[in-house]
């Protein structure tokens, strides 16, 4: 249930400052006061087109209420001002929580929706267990404990007394659940037993917050099974990273890797632990996706979690797993496909997945003629509707057809649609793709079946244009000398490697940024410092590796066992 | 989004001991050993109807698996029994927090799923802000913060480093979410801006817990909307408050009155604040159902929450309304409908709408014969399931009959079906209503209309008696002399009131039960000792209030305003 974070040294892109609420008020208030002297109801307002002299930094193109750095420039202001002007986030007054807006939450919903149905399919049920876990119960399995002790949060008061004792915040659920697994199961008849929380967790972290990707609450799911026999635990576990890996590739058109952690990477109490892994390309660094996880007898040792074996009706501790799914992943969704005007949303997770905008409406057009073309504008909204398309009109007075662009492409919006008189006398409507230059036209009687094909394309080409990089920037090293450069290059690298702990150890600690008058650092001055750690061990192994076959680190006399995908990461 | 919880005292009933999952884990371990060596795979178990010496106290008809006090002589201990043995609840080693199992999660689920569609269609949109309240935004609204102060949780610790200020749990979250309200409230054009969340609230109240109905953590959705005008914002306040109505009446089958809170028993920080009222007939108790609260513009002043004012250009403080549904709800439903054989879940909310259970299989059976029942019962389970009824086919080995129905009922399924030879032959199922005693059979043709229809019936049914119940259960009171007796008789009391608060005060006074040698006391030893309080101004008025009534409290000089509900109470 880990999300093991990695190391992040100050000089990594992208970090953010530790932005509280009270200083984005500050700025905002400035903003405000410019803001509300504008936009009058009464008035049309001058396009802000108009004004790319009020811009920070200049962008070609970019307006003022769009994103006004680059993406390749200045990665970490780029990410804070796409996912807070898409509203997708805002900062809270409590340092490392985040506030997820409608339109972030509503892909976390479409996540739940689905992942709950195919887990319901799998026979899994949900429940809820308390938030608080007593601290005998916190420290039952060791290697678990350690794990999470340095980030658990503690209540230590209720209202002005001082409790007891104090009480953990769940940092997972393994120790509040598995007492009750204890009472529970009795017999082999009671398994397997599957639950499942969707809930909110704490990790009191002290590395730099990240909204979606490091926070010290985020809301996840974690499953929680227990099984008669390894086998049957092993089978659920990768039915379960190929649910993750649907939820990344099938609705965030993200593409993922899966593959087991090595033992330094493992789930603290886990026998091993099975993962999604993606790759943020403006980085090059590799991010966690989601894990599932085979506890083995761990824990059912510790919390006593026994039937009588069936078979030779001898005491058996029985075989657990769990797994967890976070908010983490709409974080990798946003640095996945967004670009210099914003958010890119793909249509199965938008909100709203196409936006209608009337064109062609001037000073010189009448009232009859505006509300005659409304009326069409509502008629194809309807007709979208009716072909269950997520579809807003914006009828915003005030506001230029050029600032609306630019507020739905700031916005993510997948599909725009034109409609102004021209349209209306072509019986067509004009469709700008959000992930694509260039404008095309749909007849309106084809709208029904056109606009939810065209959705389900952009859909694809996300999914496609995502995975072409990812598969280029997974580079096969056999000499370590290619390592670091192909690194720095903001490559993941896929190395024939021993498996070995300390190994994995020395490879982190050589791949990290050498000092001045060293070779590598005069390559490339910029290279991030932080060393490159293992991702996992892929499933899909690019090759067998030949007997006799050394591991790729120098310093190792081990023969290499697997490929293992190396990189820096979140 | 306040429950404020009334007073509750020692001698009260239903309090339960304050149990934690360790005590629970002592007693169960005897359980446990006796069960594990019981019901073997291999052997036919005996029928546990033919062991009823093992009852700590015998319930005619009631089985060593069922309850064993009844409803009308403990009330603390049977509601312990049916939500335990009925696996809605497990107790956890956090004093005052409870384990929602899956047969109580699904019911939150139902109700979550009719819900969240109702406010969608409302414009509500989902969202969530962190459970963590800084200790600034807590204190901005003085009256809000004086009413839940004392039973807010704090953390101080984060691993092992004491945090530099401590940082409060949420409570609800009003303080939490209306400084990002000030931000995005820009322009009249931003309202009505109306968010929800589904989330976790932690109020660490000292008084007695209670599973659902009163605990340290619940859960609940908490909405949180910005208005332009006072009307707006009314106009909404009783949308919601009718859904929460309708949940209950419809969802949970429990009738509730509708009214307003008193000014002294109204949300701290707010306007006016509406409700549904509950009545707990088994102790004649009234019991809040959730509220749906009028802020006024408290909160915007103290949040500098302010638009333009669209007709004057002044600044205008904008309307807010919060309203919350919690988890305390299912513990309502419990209560209401429950019986001395168990659970009772309307077939609307219940997991498991169907149970089948085969009979007439013998030791003299022959293998073909029962397989061949079998085969019908899962064509019969196919026909219910494609009729969208919820059916579970019980083909537990080892179990009698007899014992499956008991456990059937403890798990309060509204409706178990038998299926044997002679059903078979006569083309029949034969069904046992849980609301009710006796059976009838149904034709297997007919299943797949008739079942959804009884179950409706069973739905209509179980609402029919509790609301005939709550009805001859509010009674209405003019004299003084009438108004404790009515109370100890387990009724609710209507009175024409004058709507003071210190004569609120002074009924609850004088409605507590008086010491020895009192004349009430005399008269009803057995009387619950809590005063009564006022439950609500029933939108429902049960007259006109004649012209120069007095209050009926005999020391108020005050005017009668209002009939009012007052009542012992939750």
């Amino acid at each position: 249930m880990a999300e093991p974070v990695s190391e992040t040294t100050k000089a990594d892109a992208p970090v953010l400052p530790e932005r509280t609420r009270e200083d984005g008020e500050r700025k905002e208030k400035k903003d405000k006061k410019k803001e509300k002297n504008v936009p009058k109801a009464s008035k049309e307002m001058a396009p802000k087109t108009t004004k790319p002299t009020q811009q920070k930094k200049k962008i070609e193109g970019a307006e003022m209420i769009g994103i006004d750095v680059r993406k390749e420039d200045d990665l970490a202001e780029w990410y804070q001002q796409v996912i807070t002007k898409a509203e997708m986030i805002e900062f809270s007054n409590v340092s490392g929580c985040y506030i997820l807006l409608p339109p972030s939450y509503s892909v976390w919903e479409y996540i739940q929706t689905w992942f709950d149905a195919e887990i319901k399919k799998l026979g899994v049920k949900n429940c809820y267990f308390p938030i608080f876990i007593s601290e005998d119960d916190l420290q039952k399995e060791k290697d678990h404990l350690e794990g999470f002790a340095a980030e658990v949060a503690w209540v230590t008061h209720g209202g002005k007394s001082k409790l007891e004792k104090p009480v953990a915040i769940r940092p997972t659920s393994e120790t509040a659940m598995y007492g009750y697994y204890s009472k529970k199961i009795r017999s082999h008849r009671d398994l397997p037993l599957k639950l499942n929380q969707w809930n909110n967790v704490v990790r009191w972290e002290f590395k730099h917050p990240m909204p979606f990707l490091r926070s010290r609450e985020f809301l996840w799911q974690e499953g929680h099974t227990a099984h008669l026999t390894r086998e049957s635990a092993s089978e659920e576990v990768l039915q379960i990273l190929d649910l993750y890996a649907a939820i990344y590739e099938n609705l965030l058109a993200v593409p993922v890797v899966k593959g087991t952690k090595t033992e330094n990477e493992k789930f603290p109490g886990a026998d091993y632990t099975t993962t999604v892994e993606g790759f943020i390309s403006a980085t090059g660094r590799g991010i966690q996706g989601g894990t599932s996880h085979c506890l083995g007898q761990h824990f059912s040792k510790m919390f006593g979690i026994t039937v009588q074996d069936p078979t030779s009706s001898e005491p058996l501790n029985v075989w657990q797993n769990s797994w967890g799914f976070t908010t983490r992943s709409i974080g990798v969704m946003v640095l996945t496909h967004s670009d210099n005007k914003g958010l890119v949303v793909p249509p199965r997770v938008a909100e709203t997945q196409v936006a209608i905008v009337p064109v062609g409406v001037t000073a010189k057009t009448t009232t009859e003629d505006r509300d005659k073309l409304y009326k069409e504008i509502e008629a194809i909204a309807e007709i979208l509707k009716d072909a269950n398309v997520r579809v807003e009109v914006d009828f915003r007075e005030g506001y230029s057809p050029g600032w609306k662009f630019n507020d739905w492409e700031l916005k993510g919006v997948p599909l725009r649609l034109e409609f102004g008189p021209k349209d209306s006398a072509n019986h067509v409507v004009t469709a700008s793709r959000r992930d694509q230059d260039g404008k095309s036209t749909i007849a309106i009687t084809e709208l029904n079946t056109a606009i939810p094909e065209l959705l389900e394309t952009i859909q694809a080409d996300l999914f496609k244009k995502a995975d072409e990089s990812f598969r280029t920037h997974r580079v096969q090293i056999t000499d370590w000398k290619d390592f670091v450069p192909t690194l720095n290059a903001k490559n993941l690298c896929l190395i024939p490697h021993c498996l070995g702990g300390p190994c994995e150890d020395e490879i982190k600690e050589m791949s990290k940024r050498q000092q001045d008058g060293d070779v590598m650092a005069a390559e490339d001055a910029k290279a991030p410092s932080m060393g490159a750690k293992s991702l996992c061990i892929p499933f899909e192994q690019p090759s067998e590796i030949a007997e006799g076959t050394k591991c790729t680190n120098p310093n190792c006399k081990a023969a290499a066992q697997k490929w293992v995908m190396f990189g820096r990461s979140y």
